[in-house]
């Protein structure tokens, strides 16, 4: 067994308060996951993120094939021991990386052939490799092999984009079954990998509609919603996610991949979804963007320099306790790597917190 | 009263175990100062430092004067404050980088002028300045302003140099004593702010002994023992070092500047030096070098690639307890920033557990 999803209570908007339990932890939900490109959620180390309550991490596959190597980590245990990450994790299918970072892509029903972006080197995924990449890796969560239809993108792309994405599903999931054993906490650790598949359909709803209800077809063990926020007006991101929600099995979690925004996030899981992850707090805190209850803050600006208030006087994570904006104003002027621990620490603080106020808003009114 | 130094044991080798009472923090002494160039330990957290077991840090004058500039500190509440960093503090004087980093500098009887490093601007340094600059941070231990005299130095060289750091220390003195009412925290925080002079001489015994001498003469509340490590072999070093301690007065705390490796702080301390400071474990670990139990460890190494061993094995700090060697080696291959974080703390812990050892074996021999 891959995965169970209780749901604890569902509100009238269809919003879910959930647990998903998975081999490695049983994660609240609504849930946001912060990213761990690398094998790392940059600039913070494993025990702040255990303190900041993050239950489960994304890896991205793409990154971890190339450097270290999956089967170099497949030989140390896999990405949970690799890292020193005893909580959950998911990784993404290396589909969007391979699409947006590498170079000269080729890309046939078969696969895609791509070049590396640090030396060049060239590379085939398939759908089958990709699978086999993320057993090795053995995350709690793998994801189906898809092409992330671009935006805009005409009708007669974004149905091409979709075939091939739905072929692409069934292949990882027929590889997946056959294989999924093969993972390296196999018997060490109850239960088993789970693979997720992805709903395409570019911005049409008849597409999104179809990709969802053959990827449900198929059977998968939860359900994400992929190539949102690639550069559509929020009013056509929400009218996707809100065309497939209700169509998605409700004994399933569901996944809207790469949201977002902080009140994107809320937004998203009043309506139903339970699973979203995001490189905006962690990137954002590297370019020195907060977000806080009083709005963004630009922290390098001159109007911090002496400014001896929290980062976020309504916070009260690690660095809002301790540390003023004028200080995290000179770490980021004087080049200094603390500053992106604390702006990412207080980043991710933000969005775990607004996930965690969601959840309790979500829970069943108390009996009097 | 600046500080008290409180002598427990010492040992035959003329080894003290003693306490330095300072207004901050009492200090267990013989020490390692961690150093907070630009007001952080580069890439460690304070909180991290203080489970460390870090009791005094050092900022360096020249860095928080050119940014973000000591008026602003003083403003803020001193360098404490301003940094979030509750235990004790030591600044240098600004004079090293001033004559290692800064372009253009132009030395008289009155001070140093020179271009900032960060933009060309044109600083005037006296010794009235520094300390004045000094007081604003206001740090537990101020440095006299010195010049660092260079190796090698021909002995007219080193008897002009000396000429000019012993007026320059008494100029310090003088002006300290006439301010140093100014700090920031002063009515709040019981004690006051001390001054250290510094002994210099280059590589000749006569001449430390006589800065010695006349150091004592004027009075510090401690004294450093400077122009050290800049290039001499360690033997001439292990002279100065022997040549000036049996000279200074035993009731007052013995800084040795800018060392050193594992086993020279330990060597030091030993003779009787309780106090180093040095860049060398923060800086190294950025470059991936760890000290260890086993030698020194280039953790990028190919050979460390699939070794899931713990950094140290002998080392039960938090990076030894949870990470392997290959993943520290994966962090710096990946030019990660968590790779400048764990290696720093783990330095840092291995320095300060030879301290913590060779404080334990300075003790008074336990009656039975």
């Amino acid at each position: 067994m891959g995965l169970t999803f209780n749901p604890i209570h569902t509100t009238d908007a269809g919003g879910r308060r959930a647990q998903l339990r998975l081999p490695h932890q049983t994660v609240e939900t609504p849930v946001f996951m912060p990213v761990g490109t690398a094998g790392t959620v940059k600039a913070v180390p494993q025990d702040t993120l255990e303190s900041l309550g993050a239950e489960i991490i994304l890896g991205n596959t793409y990154h971890l094939y190339l450097r270290p190597g999956h089967e170099a980590i497949r030989r140390m245990g896999g990405l949970h021991r690799f890292i020193s990450w005893p909580r959950a994790m998911l990784t993404d299918s290396g589909g969007f990386q391979v699409f947006s970072l590498s170079e000269l892509r080729n890309v046939t029903d078969e696969g895609v052939r791509f070049r590396s972006h640090l030396d060049g080197s060239s590379h085939f995924f398939t759908p089958e490799h990709s699978v086999d990449v993320q057993i090795a890796l053995g995350a709690d969560i793998a994801m189906a092999f898809d092409e992330c239809t671009e935006y805009p993108a005409d009708r007669a792309r974004a149905e091409e984009s979709l075939r091939l994405t739905m072929a692409w599903a069934r292949r990882s999931l027929e590889h997946f079954r056959m294989h999924q054993h093969e993972v390296s906490w196999h018997g060490e650790i109850a239960g088993s990998q789970s693979l997720f598949g992805i709903v395409q359909g570019g911005m049409y709803r008849d597409l999104r509609k179809e990709s969802a209800e053959r990827l449900i077809e198929m059977g998968f063990d939860g359900y994400a919603i992929g190539g949102l926020s690639v550069g559509e007006p929020r009013d056509l991101t929400l009218e996707m996610i809100s065309e497939v929600l209700p169509i998605l099995p409700a004994g399933k979690p569901r996944y809207v991949m790469g949201v977002g925004y902080p009140d994107e996030i809320e937004q998203y899981a009043r309506m139903g979804v339970d699973m979203m992850d995001c490189v905006l707090p962690t990137r954002a805190a590297r370019h020195g963007l907060l977000f806080t209850s009083e709005g963004r803050l630009t922290i390098k600006n001159r109007q911090f320099a002496e400014d001896q208030g929290p980062p976020d006087p309504a916070c009260d994570c690690m660095v809002c306790r301790r540390y003023t904006r004028a200080y995290l104003r000179h770490l980021m002027q004087a080049g200094e790597s603390l500053s992106a621990t604390l702006n990412t620490i207080h980043n991710l603080a933000y969005y775990l917190g607004i996930m965690r106020r969601v959840r309790a808003s979500l829970e069943a009114p108390k009996a009097n």
